[in-house]
């Protein structure tokens, strides 16, 4: 029987599917579910031909959403739900625990520890993966930590300026983050070449790539740091942060939701956080900021690349805007960087599209990435280890 | 009669001056005391061939160390501290105001303010400009503020992505410091040159200068950001701070302390902030830890200057440190950048000495810095313009 991996992709909103047969990486059913919590939640799933999209009540959560899922498979694939393997993750972040592995108390435990550091995402998953194993006692879940693909950045560009014995006790290092985006343009592009993976979306970084491995990533010790995000901060001077809790009184808990919800894009434009909504507003100045913080990123990243040969851009942003992809390679003219302004504006879906003109020494591309897939192999060549 | 200028540099424990000619800009007296506020603080003293060194009881601070430099003054120059036309200081941070202006009570309150964003700076300043208006109330003093030459640097890369009326509110953003030592090298070396000034001392920046004018700089709202520095640690997530005082059960006050002494090269190494017992101890991470990250910075501003001509490196460690400059340089071999490594080891005094190759694509110097000729010059120009 072939094996079947089973990722799921757990926002806090919503709640995506994909179920690949492991043998070919072919897709056998996949989809989305919004505003999960909800009582319109809506779904739409596909199999093949057969297509299902409906609106239910989603407002007890994760649960009701996973046995919408595990009907559809039922319904519409060979084996139905009982020829899974393994169930995969895309979970975020459990300090020192960055490897694939199974999400047993431990590793729960351990994202409940580091939940302040990334709201956003530990504690749905936490609730997402307790419904699962009601559902699934006897399958191994495994978890694909988006820190895993960052374990290869050395010790000196992931060491914190800090007393080394604090730093070891808490575990404060850099993580990074994003390492299903990232992982997917190294899979893509070959370990051959130097890669700068830029993943822009509610959520960004900009990723190093070499031999195949990330050497180096924007994001740190949380998904909090790098480039500004949707409405989260970013890099920030942290005696600009200790200043703020002062003058407002802030307590810590008081200043993490700060920065997490009214930074960034939202923060400096005061019009959105969405992009799009900045881009119509003509707002030049968060453009500009967003834009050559990613420029500094990429070219910081030659002190460890010397060449850069591709550069991938993915996430929402990164796919579609076609202003924010011109702004950055703007500034990347001197790597004999050039973009062919008609490529440029294509919305590939599959496969990496090259938008840099033939003379461009550093070939740029849109990459869709499949974070399912790289969850996929990941949690497969976990179970295959064990 | 000349117009005279007397610059002080202020450190915690340290005072220099300089009296310059403004006709000539040259020194007509300059010194340096050690060990202020204890009882055996000793001062070096020079005029033309005239030398003075003693030790000599200064537990009172700021006001005995003074009545020594004007008593050396009085007995060795022309027309003795008289002769004097403006005081310049090499003043820090005082938020907004940051460019040349008269010390009055209002920035005095400013500098209070911010002190405890920038502690080894501005309440030592603060105190030694109260002793020093007692003793010339009718001169004027004026302030050249370190973040002064940053201000060049444009907008989109001085906002932080927080709330923009928070940040307007409180004057968050990047100001950049060091401005003394970074507009030396933009004078040294001219505006038709695209320079990175790269200060390396106790306390560390690199700064991007286009047409001799600032445009973007590491460190940011606080002197606290950027490169780790002696015991001061630099960038940092600051989800990675806030976990820790939650941690820690630290105050915002602890929060800062811990940030200013239990870090950089100190905490990272254990051993001291010194980065000679770092390396005579051979401690490799800290060394490329330290190294990466003024590579990578190095590299982020060709995000803004397109072409580096000239790198200069400065400050305690920049000046003397030749594992630091071959380190940083190594990973800057794809600009062409190439050292001699006879002349590396070179200690210049007085002009900038280039330490790199003939066939160097990029010219590298040591520069010995006059930050007081800065700050005399600031003075003069304001001076003047009133």
């Amino acid at each position: 029987m072939a094996c079947k991996i089973l990722v799921l992709n757990i926002g806090s909103t919503s709640f995506k599917f994909k179920y690949f047969n492991m043998d070919d990486l072919s897709v056998i059913a996949s989809g989305k579910i919004n505003s999960v919590f909800s009582k319109n939640a809506g779904c739409n799933f596909l199999s093949g031909d057969t297509e299902k999209s409906t609106v239910f009540d989603a407002s007890d959560g994760y649960g009701t959403c996973l046995e919408m899922i595990i009907d559809f498979i039922d319904k519409n694939c060979a084996d139905g739900i009982n020829g899974v393997s393994a169930i995969g993750f895309k979970t975020v972040m459990a300090g020192g625990i960055n490897y694939p592995c199974v999400i047993d108390d431990a590793v729960i435990e351990k994202m409940q520890e580091y939940s302040a550091s990334a709201p956003a995402h530990n504690a749905p998953y936490i609730e997402a993966v307790n419904s699962v194993k009601k559902y699934f006692p006897n399958v191994t879940l495994v978890s694909s930590f988006e820190t895993a693909f960052h374990n290869t950045i050395p010790d000196f560009a992931s060491v914190y300026p800090i007393d080394k014995d604090i730093a070891k006790k808490y575990g404060i290092r850099k993580y990074g983050f994003h390492g299903a985006a990232h992982s997917y343009a190294a899979y893509k592009f070959g370990s051959e070449k130097n890669i700068v993976s830029v993943h822009l979306g509610g959520s960004s970084s900009v990723c190093a790539v070499k031999g195949g491995k990330s050497v180096d990533v924007s994001m740190g010790f949380s998904p909090q740091s790098g480039l500004p995000m949707n409405n989260r901060c970013g890099d920030i001077d942290v005696f600009a942060v200790l200043y703020l809790m002062e003058k407002e009184n802030m307590s810590i808990d008081d200043a993490r939701k700060f920065l997490c919800t009214r930074c960034g894009l939202y923060g400096m434009s005061g019009i959105s956080n969405d992009l799009r909504d900045i881009e119509k507003a003509n707002d030049t100045l968060v453009i500009d900021a967003f834009t050559y913080s990613v420029s500094k990123y990429i070219c910081s990243y030659l002190a460890v690349l010397g060449k850069i040969d591709v550069i991938s851009f993915s996430g929402g942003i990164g796919e579609n805007s076609v202003i924010v992809k011109e702004k950055i390679c703007s500034r990347l003219k001197f790597l004999g960087v050039e973009l062919d302004s008609e490529k440029l504006k294509h919305k590939p879906a599959g496969e990496p599209y090259k938008i840099s003109s033939d003379k461009s020494k550093v070939e740029v591309y849109i990459t869709p990435v499949d974070e399912e897939l790289m969850v996929a192999k990941n949690t497969y060549a976990f179970a295959e280890r064990r």
